[in-house]
């Protein structure tokens, strides 16, 4: 029988994984989703991701594509992953059957992230674990003025991890927002494709922004440096939320 | 000295605690609240609260009121409050000292819940336990007409608990708003008081006028049976917030 190629879009509540990619004896999401995959199926199958998300981090639309054989139709295959799934913090959002040409990875056009922080005194309670708490005030109009310093093509040499492994530090920004809404400020970063913890260090440099410490000069400069102490610490993880996939 | 009066501001996470009220050995915001008190004042201290949530309720701005040596400002006592509910899902938002002349529960002039349902197929990853799963389509606009047969002074006998100690079942509506924003469903509603269960009978009532198996008609018909019995199943609780309390 010929292998049919399966598109799905995954949420998950990344608290209590670390991160997507599956790693020997700990729990991963790209693990958790395969498991009941063979156990559907009774057999062997791998599925490629848009991208790995890290510890932490969340997805809300992250997409997946997997070859298995055709034994059920996709809103079946849905049902059945949800159930070996149930309580996992990982849902199946949407399977389809596609013409077996299409590829997570390589095909997305651009990839969208979420950042989530609270901006308040209070601890967090419904929102512990799903974003990042700073109690000191910050200016999201500044931070959204300053992130448009990001916009274009860069070279993010100090705007990713020193274990990034991509080729090219190169990379191209196609949107930086940022909204409040009373204590909740979202920002919101598109481009085709990132670098390893990239998201995370623009969003600590946004943040000195808003806390005006920094400013858009500053941003273009540590940009131009092209070196990691030029940028300031990695954002949290479990404020970071992969937001949707374009193909 | 002289006892000072205090009225704070709460936030909690209602998954893991058994409602509000104090209850021996079982885990109760009121207790946590009170150990974190006693533990501050070196003094037994009880918090007179605007009205208790029921198991798995949440609490967005809860309201309480308790009366101490006045040994600390009260932005201090926020922040020692807070240090030692510490990871408890409980967060003091605000604290003041009042004229003495506060009643957290008597002087509400008008409380307002939220409901959250995430209406989908897939099931839910970080709205687990914060919101009511639907997996059949509901129509918000129905629910938000629907709605509006509650408005005004009604007999809600048909719409509390069989367990509730409210001597009268006559309460007075003021608004109900339902709206959707992709699969999330919020009903939003606001009254003086309220009867046990009563918010989550009348969503659950709004939920069957959404899946079209009830109108406004059948609400009203409900309403003027005043039979428990003439209203349906009463809504998770882990879907309702205290949103909000004026006075």
């Amino acid at each position: 029988m010929k292998l049919c190629q399966y598109k799905a879009v995954v949420e998950y509540d990344g608290t209590n994984y670390h991160g997507f990619q599956r790693q020997d004896d700990l729990p991963t999401v790209q693990s958790a989703i395969e498991e009941a995959l063979n156990n559907l199926f009774k057999e062997h199958i791998e599925v490629t991701v848009s991208g790995r998300t890290d510890k932490g981090v969340h997805a809300l639309h992250q997409v997946i594509h997997f070859w298995a054989l055709p034994k059920y139709p996709a809103i079946q295959v849905m049902g059945a992953l949800n159930f070996r799934l149930n309580n996992s913090g990982i849902a199946i959002l949407a399977v389809e059957e596609t013409d077996g040409n299409f590829h997570a990875r390589f095909d997305a056009k651009e990839r969208f992230y979420i950042y989530k922080i609270i901006n308040r005194q209070a601890p967090l309670t419904l929102m512990h674990n799903r974003a990042w708490h700073i109690k000191h005030s910050i200016n999201a109009e500044l931070m959204h003025e300053g992130g448009q310093a990001f916009i274009g093509q860069h070279d993010f040499s100090s705007f990713r991890s020193s274990y990034c492994q991509a080729k090219s530090p190169i990379r191209s920004i196609n949107s930086v927002n940022v909204t409040r809404e009373d204590e909740l400020v979202t920002i919101r970063i598109a481009a085709r494709s990132f670098l390893h913890n990239q998201v995370r260090i623009m969003v600590s440099a946004l943040v000195k922004v808003g806390q005006e410490q920094w400013t858009a000069d500053d941003i273009r400069t540590a940009l131009v440096s092209c070196n990691r102490t030029a940028a300031p610490f990695t954002a949290p993880a479990h404020g970071l939320y992969l937001a949707g996939i374009e193909y």
